[in-house]
């Protein structure tokens, strides 16, 4: 399987791919050189995700993931129209696991539950989540909200502590306040507050809040269509510490250090490939 | 004047230009669509300075202003080397304006102060800072650390409360704790949160620590550089209100309202230009 991203948030996504797909190997290209894309216009986007998509073509893929919710919002439709295999984005899964979440809470008669989303700017203004969720559904609201801040967050490796604990509750106060019942991480980046996230959405509901995260639901669906379609492994001969091949577009030196806290495990060793002619 | 930044940092620049030079022209250019260039390599981000200078000469500029630390830190000397014209960074004023800082402080007998810098990760990375204040003189040790959350934080608007407030004393605390008795902001973003960085550094020193601007200290540089050359105003015809061009790569939705909180006044007449072939 090809998997790609604007950076290394999506390494979330390949992890979740290597838990639940022990017989493939993963290719992921992560566009670091120009990452972030939640920033950019959609025709920028759609023009970086074709580049990105021919770099994991031309090593064989079966399938591509898009660990980006930026282009799974705004380019997943034209990639589908123009290439020949299975793109999986990571917005349909995680509005799919939300409706689980959802009706898997106990019933209350005066009014259904909410489905709340946190993302990046770009991901909450392209309205993907509630577009993605009125497919499947059209009897629960969606509340989604821009939470920028917690991409660098994440990437400055803060964690734990006071800090995130601050800008977390900064982020879920006004959903929670407009009738949150489960939270959908929106962004790739996102699990690695997972915990503080659950934590600081019960204190603000005064009970438990379901936390879907996207990577997990993304895995999930992958897993399940290889199966379907009772593909043939693409392990061959590689061990399984060869199972991850990692390909970036820029190379800052910080970078390995970052990728390790995305992936939870080593990722030090990673190949350069250029995307300027893309 | 022809200015430069990654995105829209350096219009904290372009502001201390238009306050210094009232018959300046000047031509903004953000390149947005690659922002940021705090985490790229060294020669990405040679090729990205060179295609933002490429556009500024187009449209006749008489000297260039590199708002941007990275580009100041790493590719200043090759623009130098390849175009004939002035370029002017951030770095070399701000130094400068550190070591008048430091050398206003009273003189402390048994040891010299140490001048602080706090910068994106990139730009401390490449040790400019240290390199440009041991170019005037070797006996003030430079301490610079990086702070990159800061730059989020701004484009975000937190720039007042409780979030900015911790988030600035965490960066601030090793700075102080290592000795540093004036603090340069190192980062076009740095600016909007000069006020939080003033107070929270006095209450980690105990007494008032001088805070330097180097956008402001660019400002007074390009000022005498114009006055020494007797250069003849660019204003032309123009008026005051269409001394500002502003183009961008990029156009997301948000940017006129991060713009105008740079700028400090109204960024909404914006032209977008493509970078892509540079």
């Amino acid at each position: 399987m090809g998997v790609f991203d604007s950076g290394l948030g999506g390494l979330t996504v390949a992890r979740a791919l290597l838990n639940a797909l022990p017989n493939e190997r993963i290719v992921y290209l992560g566009d670091t050189a120009r990452v972030p894309y939640g920033t950019r216009s959609a025709q920028t986007v759609v023009r970086y995700a074709r580049g990105c998509s021919e770099i994991l073509l031309e090593r064989g893929v079966k399938g591509i993931v898009v660990a980006c919710n930026t282009v799974s919002a705004v380019a997943i439709e034209i990639l589908r129209a123009e290439l020949d295999l299975p793109i999986i984005g990571v917005i349909e899964p995680g509005a799919r696991a939300a409706l689980a979440a959802v009706r898997a809470l106990p019933a209350l008669p005066e009014k259904l539950p909410k489905i709340g989303v946190l993302g990046t700017t770009g991901t909450i203004a392209s309205g993907a989540y509630p577009r993605a969720v009125g497919q499947l559904s059209t009897r629960y609201e969606v509340v989604a909200l821009p939470a920028p801040l917690l991409v660098p967050l994440t990437e400055e490796g803060w964690i734990e502590g006071e800090v995130p604990r601050l800008i977390v509750r900064r982020y879920l106060e006004p959903l929670i306040a407009a009738g949150a019942s489960v939270v959908v991480l929106g962004c790739t980046h996102f699990p690695l507050l997972k915990n503080i996230i659950a934590e600081v959405a019960a204190e603000l509901a005064g009970h438990p809040v379901p936390i879907v995260d996207s990577a997990e639901a993304t895995a999930a669906v992958v897993a399940e269509w290889i199966a379907d379609e009772r593909l043939a492994p693409s392990l061959g001969e590689h061990t399984p510490a060869a199972r991850l091949e990692l390909l970036v577009t820029d190379l800052p030196a910080s970078f390995s250090v970052v990728a390790s806290r995305f992936l939870g495990a080593d990722a030090s060793h990673v190949t350069q490939v250029d995307l300027n002619a893309k």
